[in-house]
Protein backbone atom coordinates (compact mmCIF):
# COMPACT_ATOMS: atom_id res chain seq x y z
CA UNK A 1 0.00 0.00 0.00
CA UNK A 2 2.87 2.69 1.06
CA UNK A 3 4.78 1.37 -2.11
CA UNK A 4 1.49 2.23 -4.50
CA UNK A 5 1.22 5.05 -2.89
CA UNK A 6 4.72 6.16 -3.30
CA UNK A 7 4.71 4.89 -6.67
CA UNK A 8 2.44 6.96 -7.72
CA UNK A 9 3.71 10.66 -6.22
CA UNK A 10 6.69 9.59 -8.31
CA UNK A 11 5.10 9.16 -11.52
CA UNK A 12 2.97 12.44 -10.50
CA UNK A 13 6.07 13.99 -10.17
CA UNK A 14 7.77 12.91 -13.06
CA UNK A 15 5.05 14.09 -15.57
CA UNK A 16 4.96 17.80 -13.69
CA UNK A 17 9.23 17.35 -14.37
CA UNK A 18 8.43 16.96 -17.81
CA UNK A 19 6.41 19.61 -18.06
CA UNK A 20 9.05 22.10 -16.00
CA UNK A 21 11.73 20.68 -18.89
CA UNK A 22 9.73 21.96 -21.74
CA UNK A 23 9.35 24.96 -20.09
CA UNK A 24 13.07 25.76 -19.71
CA UNK A 25 13.40 24.40 -23.22
CA UNK A 26 11.61 26.91 -24.76
CA UNK A 27 12.64 29.67 -22.27
CA UNK A 28 16.61 28.31 -22.94
CA UNK A 29 16.87 27.84 -19.86
CA UNK A 30 19.91 25.41 -18.16
CA UNK A 31 18.81 24.16 -14.73
CA UNK A 32 20.69 22.56 -12.08
CA UNK A 33 19.81 20.61 -9.19
CA UNK A 34 22.28 21.23 -6.02
CA UNK A 35 21.61 18.83 -3.89
CA UNK A 36 24.41 17.27 -0.86
CA UNK A 37 24.02 16.94 3.03
CA UNK A 38 23.66 19.42 5.03
CA UNK A 39 26.30 22.01 5.31
CA UNK A 40 28.55 21.05 2.51
CA UNK A 41 28.42 24.52 1.60
CA UNK A 42 25.66 24.75 -1.24
CA UNK A 43 24.88 28.27 -0.50
CA UNK A 44 27.94 29.52 -0.25
CA UNK A 45 28.50 28.21 -3.61
CA UNK A 46 25.56 29.50 -5.08
CA UNK A 47 27.37 33.17 -4.28
CA UNK A 48 30.55 32.55 -5.70
CA UNK A 49 28.97 31.29 -8.60
CA UNK A 50 26.59 34.39 -8.93
CA UNK A 51 29.70 37.12 -8.22
CA UNK A 52 31.27 35.08 -11.16
CA UNK A 53 28.99 35.14 -13.48
CA UNK A 54 27.88 38.92 -12.71
CA UNK A 55 27.08 40.89 -16.13
CA UNK A 56 27.72 37.41 -18.02
CA UNK A 57 24.89 35.45 -17.67
CA UNK A 58 21.13 35.97 -16.44
CA UNK A 59 20.79 34.26 -13.23
CA UNK A 60 17.67 33.23 -10.57
CA UNK A 61 17.87 30.70 -7.95
CA UNK A 62 15.09 28.68 -5.62
CA UNK A 63 15.78 27.53 -2.66
CA UNK A 64 14.71 24.50 -0.44
CA UNK A 65 14.78 24.20 3.22
CA UNK A 66 13.14 22.51 5.92
CA UNK A 67 12.51 26.13 7.66
CA UNK A 68 13.83 29.80 7.44
CA UNK A 69 14.45 31.82 4.56
CA UNK A 70 17.94 32.17 5.77
CA UNK A 71 19.62 30.89 2.35
CA UNK A 72 17.20 33.00 0.08
CA UNK A 73 18.05 36.02 2.05
CA UNK A 74 21.58 35.87 1.75
CA UNK A 75 21.29 35.23 -2.00
CA UNK A 76 18.89 38.29 -2.52
CA UNK A 77 21.78 40.54 -1.48
CA UNK A 78 23.91 40.03 -4.37
CA UNK A 79 20.65 41.36 -6.40
CA UNK A 80 19.58 37.73 -7.90
CA UNK A 81 16.00 37.01 -7.84
CA UNK A 82 15.68 34.24 -5.17
CA UNK A 83 12.78 32.35 -3.98
CA UNK A 84 12.47 30.11 -0.91
CA UNK A 85 10.31 26.87 -0.62
CA UNK A 86 10.19 26.16 3.19
CA UNK A 87 8.93 22.21 2.88
CA UNK A 88 7.65 22.17 6.70
CA UNK A 89 9.15 19.29 7.26
CA UNK A 90 9.72 17.80 4.09
CA UNK A 91 12.98 16.19 3.18
CA UNK A 92 13.09 16.69 -0.52
CA UNK A 93 11.86 19.73 -3.33
CA UNK A 94 9.46 18.15 -5.91
CA UNK A 95 8.64 19.10 -9.32
CA UNK A 96 5.01 21.06 -8.38
CA UNK A 97 7.26 23.38 -5.68
CA UNK A 98 9.54 23.96 -8.85
CA UNK A 99 6.52 24.80 -11.27
CA UNK A 100 4.65 27.06 -8.80
CA UNK A 101 8.28 28.83 -8.12
CA UNK A 102 8.73 29.17 -11.58
CA UNK A 103 5.73 31.38 -12.17
CA UNK A 104 7.32 33.66 -9.42
CA UNK A 105 10.65 34.87 -10.69
CA UNK A 106 11.64 36.07 -14.02
CA UNK A 107 12.77 33.48 -16.65
CA UNK A 108 16.82 33.54 -17.00
CA UNK A 109 19.86 31.82 -18.89
CA UNK A 110 20.27 30.02 -15.66
CA UNK A 111 18.09 28.31 -13.56
CA UNK A 112 20.06 27.36 -10.26
CA UNK A 113 17.72 25.33 -7.76
CA UNK A 114 19.04 24.50 -4.42
CA UNK A 115 17.02 21.52 -2.64
CA UNK A 116 16.96 20.52 1.22
CA UNK A 117 20.04 19.57 2.48
CA UNK A 118 19.70 15.69 2.41
CA UNK A 119 21.78 12.11 0.82
CA UNK A 120 18.53 10.49 0.39
CA UNK A 121 15.14 11.57 -1.12
CA UNK A 122 15.93 14.42 -3.29
CA UNK A 123 17.60 11.24 -5.56
CA UNK A 124 14.58 10.44 -6.36
CA UNK A 125 12.76 13.42 -7.79
CA UNK A 126 13.24 14.96 -10.81
CA UNK A 127 12.83 18.84 -10.86
CA UNK A 128 13.07 19.21 -14.41
CA UNK A 129 16.79 19.91 -14.36
CA UNK A 130 19.48 19.75 -16.82
CA UNK A 131 21.59 18.60 -14.53
CA UNK A 132 21.76 17.10 -10.66
CA UNK A 133 25.17 18.26 -9.24
CA UNK A 134 26.00 16.39 -5.73
CA UNK A 135 28.18 18.76 -3.70
CA UNK A 136 30.56 17.04 -0.95
CA UNK A 137 32.68 18.11 1.76
CA UNK A 138 35.66 16.17 2.58
CA UNK A 139 35.09 16.61 6.26
CA UNK A 140 32.09 13.83 5.50
CA UNK A 141 34.52 11.02 4.82
CA UNK A 142 35.91 9.14 2.05
CA UNK A 143 32.65 6.80 1.89
CA UNK A 144 29.38 9.09 1.49
CA UNK A 145 29.49 7.89 -2.04
CA UNK A 146 29.56 4.26 -1.64
CA UNK A 147 26.69 5.14 1.56
CA UNK A 148 24.22 6.74 -0.45
CA UNK A 149 24.93 5.36 -3.79
CA UNK A 150 21.12 6.44 -5.63
CA UNK A 151 22.21 10.14 -5.32
CA UNK A 152 25.60 9.93 -7.00
CA UNK A 153 24.07 7.06 -9.76
CA UNK A 154 21.44 10.41 -10.75
CA UNK A 155 23.84 12.87 -10.64
CA UNK A 156 25.78 14.59 -14.13
CA UNK A 157 28.48 16.59 -12.07
CA UNK A 158 30.34 16.10 -8.29
CA UNK A 159 32.03 19.38 -6.67
CA UNK A 160 34.38 18.35 -3.77
CA UNK A 161 33.98 21.24 -1.79
CA UNK A 162 35.92 22.68 0.79
CA UNK A 163 39.35 21.24 -0.12
CA UNK A 164 40.92 24.16 1.81
CA UNK A 165 40.49 21.91 4.78
CA UNK A 166 41.83 18.92 3.45
CA UNK A 167 45.37 19.72 5.22
CA UNK A 168 43.50 19.41 8.42
CA UNK A 169 41.95 15.90 7.63
CA UNK A 170 42.73 12.61 7.84
CA UNK A 171 40.71 12.18 4.06
CA UNK A 172 41.68 11.88 0.86
CA UNK A 173 40.16 13.76 -1.87
CA UNK A 174 41.46 11.23 -4.66
CA UNK A 175 39.66 8.24 -2.48
CA UNK A 176 36.04 10.53 -2.26
CA UNK A 177 36.58 11.02 -6.20
CA UNK A 178 37.36 7.09 -7.20
CA UNK A 179 34.44 6.05 -4.52
CA UNK A 180 31.94 8.39 -6.95
CA UNK A 181 33.32 7.45 -9.92
CA UNK A 182 33.12 3.67 -9.10
CA UNK A 183 29.32 4.52 -8.30
CA UNK A 184 29.21 6.88 -12.15
CA UNK A 185 32.18 6.63 -14.34
CA UNK A 186 30.29 9.54 -16.20
CA UNK A 187 30.46 11.75 -13.58
CA UNK A 188 32.08 15.19 -14.34
CA UNK A 189 34.41 16.58 -11.31
CA UNK A 190 35.14 19.64 -9.46
CA UNK A 191 36.74 20.50 -6.41
CA UNK A 192 36.93 23.97 -5.06
CA UNK A 193 36.95 26.16 -2.15
CA UNK A 194 34.25 28.60 -1.57
CA UNK A 195 36.49 30.12 1.05
CA UNK A 196 39.69 30.64 -1.45
CA UNK A 197 37.82 30.70 -4.90
CA UNK A 198 39.93 27.62 -6.03
CA UNK A 199 38.24 25.64 -8.63
CA UNK A 200 35.31 28.26 -8.76
CA UNK A 201 36.31 29.45 -12.43
CA UNK A 202 36.05 25.82 -13.61
CA UNK A 203 32.88 25.00 -12.41
CA UNK A 204 31.47 28.09 -13.52
CA UNK A 205 33.25 27.88 -16.65
CA UNK A 206 31.41 24.12 -17.16
CA UNK A 207 28.17 26.18 -16.28
CA UNK A 208 28.35 29.25 -18.90
CA UNK A 209 29.67 26.32 -21.78
CA UNK A 210 25.71 24.96 -20.93
CA UNK A 211 24.13 27.70 -21.19
CA UNK A 212 25.44 28.53 -24.36
CA UNK A 213 23.95 25.65 -25.46
CA UNK A 214 21.16 25.05 -24.26
CA UNK A 215 20.63 28.24 -26.24
CA UNK A 216 21.41 26.41 -29.21
CA UNK A 217 19.10 24.26 -27.38
CA UNK A 218 21.94 21.15 -27.37
CA UNK A 219 22.30 21.11 -23.64
CA UNK A 220 23.87 18.80 -21.84
CA UNK A 221 21.39 15.79 -21.47
CA UNK A 222 19.17 16.31 -24.62
CA UNK B 1 -4.18 10.23 1.02
CA UNK B 2 -0.60 10.41 1.77
CA UNK B 3 -0.97 11.79 5.13
CA UNK B 4 -3.18 9.53 6.24
CA UNK B 5 -0.69 6.66 5.28
CA UNK B 6 2.19 8.71 6.82
CA UNK B 7 0.59 9.04 9.47
CA UNK B 8 -0.94 5.12 10.30
CA UNK B 9 2.71 4.30 9.09
CA UNK B 10 3.65 6.83 12.23
CA UNK B 11 1.03 5.13 14.36
CA UNK B 12 2.10 1.57 14.00
CA UNK B 13 5.75 2.79 14.51
CA UNK B 14 5.02 4.18 18.15
CA UNK B 15 3.26 1.35 19.24
CA UNK B 16 6.21 -0.98 18.15
CA UNK B 17 8.46 1.25 19.80
CA UNK B 18 6.18 1.26 23.03
CA UNK B 19 7.13 -2.60 22.97
CA UNK B 20 10.84 -2.06 22.34
CA UNK B 21 11.03 0.41 25.49
CA UNK B 22 9.11 -1.81 27.81
CA UNK B 23 11.47 -4.51 26.73
CA UNK B 24 14.48 -2.26 27.20
CA UNK B 25 13.08 -1.35 30.62
CA UNK B 26 13.02 -4.83 31.90
CA UNK B 27 16.65 -5.55 30.54
CA UNK B 28 17.96 -2.04 31.97
CA UNK B 29 19.20 -1.30 28.66
CA UNK B 30 19.87 2.58 28.19
CA UNK B 31 19.72 3.17 24.88
CA UNK B 32 20.51 6.32 22.63
CA UNK B 33 19.53 6.52 18.97
CA UNK B 34 22.50 9.05 17.13
CA UNK B 35 20.75 11.27 14.87
CA UNK B 36 23.29 13.59 12.76
CA UNK B 37 24.37 14.84 8.53
CA UNK B 38 25.96 12.35 6.75
CA UNK B 39 29.50 12.74 8.04
CA UNK B 40 29.13 14.09 11.41
CA UNK B 41 31.26 11.86 13.03
CA UNK B 42 29.66 9.46 14.72
CA UNK B 43 31.14 5.76 13.97
CA UNK B 44 33.83 7.76 14.47
CA UNK B 45 32.21 8.63 18.38
CA UNK B 46 30.91 5.45 18.56
CA UNK B 47 34.65 3.99 19.01
CA UNK B 48 35.59 6.37 20.77
CA UNK B 49 32.50 5.37 23.38
CA UNK B 50 33.72 2.02 23.28
CA UNK B 51 36.72 2.35 23.68
CA UNK B 52 36.59 4.45 26.61
CA UNK B 53 33.75 2.23 28.48
CA UNK B 54 35.98 -0.92 27.96
CA UNK B 55 35.46 -2.62 30.80
CA UNK B 56 32.85 -0.85 32.63
CA UNK B 57 29.77 -0.81 30.43
CA UNK B 58 28.97 -3.85 28.38
CA UNK B 59 27.23 -2.35 24.80
CA UNK B 60 26.20 -3.39 21.80
CA UNK B 61 25.41 -1.46 18.65
CA UNK B 62 22.79 -0.88 15.80
CA UNK B 63 23.88 0.82 12.73
CA UNK B 64 21.92 1.88 9.97
CA UNK B 65 22.73 3.27 6.54
CA UNK B 66 21.12 3.12 3.11
CA UNK B 67 23.56 0.92 1.64
CA UNK B 68 26.94 -1.01 2.71
CA UNK B 69 28.09 -2.18 6.26
CA UNK B 70 30.92 -0.47 6.41
CA UNK B 71 30.06 1.07 9.74
CA UNK B 72 29.78 -2.02 11.18
CA UNK B 73 32.71 -3.83 10.32
CA UNK B 74 34.57 -0.73 11.90
CA UNK B 75 32.69 -1.06 15.06
CA UNK B 76 33.47 -4.99 15.28
CA UNK B 77 36.92 -4.50 14.75
CA UNK B 78 36.75 -2.99 18.99
CA UNK B 79 35.10 -6.46 20.05
CA UNK B 80 31.72 -5.20 20.02
CA UNK B 81 28.55 -6.76 18.68
CA UNK B 82 27.34 -4.59 15.87
CA UNK B 83 24.18 -5.01 13.71
CA UNK B 84 23.95 -3.52 10.08
CA UNK B 85 20.30 -2.70 9.19
CA UNK B 86 20.98 -1.42 5.39
CA UNK B 87 17.49 0.52 4.63
CA UNK B 88 18.05 -0.04 0.53
CA UNK B 89 16.97 3.37 0.17
CA UNK B 90 15.13 4.38 3.10
CA UNK B 91 16.01 7.82 4.77
CA UNK B 92 15.83 6.49 8.72
CA UNK B 93 15.46 3.04 10.71
CA UNK B 94 12.37 2.48 12.00
CA UNK B 95 10.86 0.93 14.97
CA UNK B 96 9.99 -2.76 13.54
CA UNK B 97 14.23 -2.57 12.05
CA UNK B 98 15.00 -2.19 16.03
CA UNK B 99 12.89 -5.05 16.71
CA UNK B 100 13.90 -7.25 14.77
CA UNK B 101 17.65 -6.59 15.49
CA UNK B 102 17.05 -6.79 19.10
CA UNK B 103 16.87 -10.61 18.82
CA UNK B 104 20.12 -10.97 17.17
CA UNK B 105 22.41 -9.03 19.22
CA UNK B 106 23.49 -9.98 23.03
CA UNK B 107 21.37 -7.86 25.90
CA UNK B 108 24.00 -5.09 27.10
CA UNK B 109 23.55 -1.91 29.79
CA UNK B 110 24.22 0.29 26.76
CA UNK B 111 22.35 -0.04 23.75
CA UNK B 112 23.42 2.56 21.14
CA UNK B 113 21.54 3.09 18.30
CA UNK B 114 23.05 4.95 14.93
CA UNK B 115 20.75 6.25 12.40
CA UNK B 116 20.87 6.84 8.92
CA UNK B 117 23.01 10.45 8.01
CA UNK B 118 20.08 12.57 7.69
CA UNK B 119 18.53 15.53 9.77
CA UNK B 120 15.25 15.36 8.39
CA UNK B 121 13.22 12.29 8.49
CA UNK B 122 14.75 10.15 11.78
CA UNK B 123 13.56 13.25 13.44
CA UNK B 124 9.44 11.74 13.55
CA UNK B 125 10.71 8.23 14.27
CA UNK B 126 10.40 6.80 17.72
CA UNK B 127 12.57 3.68 18.36
CA UNK B 128 12.19 3.03 21.69
CA UNK B 129 15.13 4.82 22.95
CA UNK B 130 16.09 6.74 26.35
CA UNK B 131 17.33 9.74 24.66
CA UNK B 132 17.29 10.91 20.95
CA UNK B 133 21.38 12.57 20.79
CA UNK B 134 21.67 15.02 17.76
CA UNK B 135 25.02 15.36 16.52
CA UNK B 136 26.51 18.50 14.69
CA UNK B 137 29.92 19.58 12.81
CA UNK B 138 30.74 23.33 12.49
CA UNK B 139 32.00 22.67 9.38
CA UNK B 140 28.30 22.50 8.44
CA UNK B 141 27.80 25.91 10.14
CA UNK B 142 25.65 27.38 12.97
CA UNK B 143 22.15 27.47 11.30
CA UNK B 144 21.60 23.72 11.08
CA UNK B 145 19.71 23.99 14.22
CA UNK B 146 17.05 26.46 12.69
CA UNK B 147 16.54 25.07 9.30
CA UNK B 148 16.36 21.68 11.19
CA UNK B 149 14.39 22.16 14.24
CA UNK B 150 12.17 19.28 14.48
CA UNK B 151 15.61 16.93 15.08
CA UNK B 152 16.60 19.30 17.86
CA UNK B 153 13.32 20.23 19.20
CA UNK B 154 13.15 15.98 19.66
CA UNK B 155 16.58 15.28 20.88
CA UNK B 156 17.92 15.28 24.52
CA UNK B 157 21.42 16.27 23.71
CA UNK B 158 23.58 17.86 21.35
CA UNK B 159 27.09 16.68 20.72
CA UNK B 160 28.96 19.47 18.95
CA UNK B 161 32.18 17.15 17.48
CA UNK B 162 35.01 18.09 15.50
CA UNK B 163 35.77 21.06 17.49
CA UNK B 164 39.71 20.33 16.76
CA UNK B 165 38.62 22.16 12.94
CA UNK B 166 37.38 25.30 14.43
CA UNK B 167 40.30 27.37 13.96
CA UNK B 168 40.16 26.76 10.92
CA UNK B 169 36.70 28.05 9.77
CA UNK B 170 34.47 30.68 10.19
CA UNK B 171 32.03 29.31 12.82
CA UNK B 172 30.95 29.77 16.18
CA UNK B 173 30.27 27.27 18.40
CA UNK B 174 29.00 28.68 20.73
CA UNK B 175 26.38 30.46 18.23
CA UNK B 176 25.85 26.84 16.94
CA UNK B 177 24.50 26.15 20.99
CA UNK B 178 22.84 29.22 20.98
CA UNK B 179 20.91 28.67 18.17
CA UNK B 180 20.15 24.76 19.28
CA UNK B 181 19.38 26.31 22.83
CA UNK B 182 16.77 28.43 20.80
CA UNK B 183 14.76 25.38 19.94
CA UNK B 184 15.46 23.34 22.78
CA UNK B 185 16.42 25.07 26.11
CA UNK B 186 16.81 21.64 28.10
CA UNK B 187 19.45 20.25 25.56
CA UNK B 188 22.32 18.44 27.01
CA UNK B 189 25.41 19.97 25.30
CA UNK B 190 28.66 18.34 24.68
CA UNK B 191 31.09 19.93 22.68
CA UNK B 192 34.00 16.89 21.33
CA UNK B 193 36.56 15.89 19.21
CA UNK B 194 36.64 12.23 18.09
CA UNK B 195 40.50 13.59 16.48
CA UNK B 196 42.15 14.54 19.92
CA UNK B 197 39.57 13.25 22.24
CA UNK B 198 38.52 16.27 23.75
CA UNK B 199 35.42 16.07 25.25
CA UNK B 200 34.80 12.23 24.77
CA UNK B 201 35.22 11.91 28.67
CA UNK B 202 31.92 14.13 29.74
CA UNK B 203 29.89 12.71 27.28
CA UNK B 204 30.66 8.82 27.76
CA UNK B 205 30.55 9.81 31.64
CA UNK B 206 27.14 11.18 31.27
CA UNK B 207 26.28 8.28 29.54
CA UNK B 208 27.67 5.76 32.17
CA UNK B 209 25.11 7.92 34.72
CA UNK B 210 22.34 6.99 32.56
CA UNK B 211 23.43 3.49 32.15
CA UNK B 212 23.38 3.44 36.25
CA UNK B 213 20.02 5.17 36.98
CA UNK B 214 18.63 2.69 34.05
CA UNK B 215 19.69 -0.02 36.38
CA UNK B 216 17.48 1.23 38.83
CA UNK B 217 14.60 2.39 37.05
CA UNK B 218 15.62 6.11 37.24
CA UNK B 219 16.73 6.68 33.63
CA UNK B 220 16.65 10.24 31.91
CA UNK B 221 13.07 10.50 31.07
CA UNK B 222 11.26 8.03 32.97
Amino acid sequence: MKIDIEKRILEKNIMVAHTIRERLESSHTFAINLVSSPGSGKTSLVERIIDYLHGKVTLSVIVGDVQTDIDASRIRRHDVPALQIETEGGCHLNAAQIEGALGKIPSSRLLIIENVGNLVCPANYDLGEDAKVVIVSPTEGEDKPLKYPIMFANSQAIIINKIDLVPYLDVSIDEIEKNARSINPALVVFKTSCKTGEGIEEFCEWLCENVKAKALNKAHGS
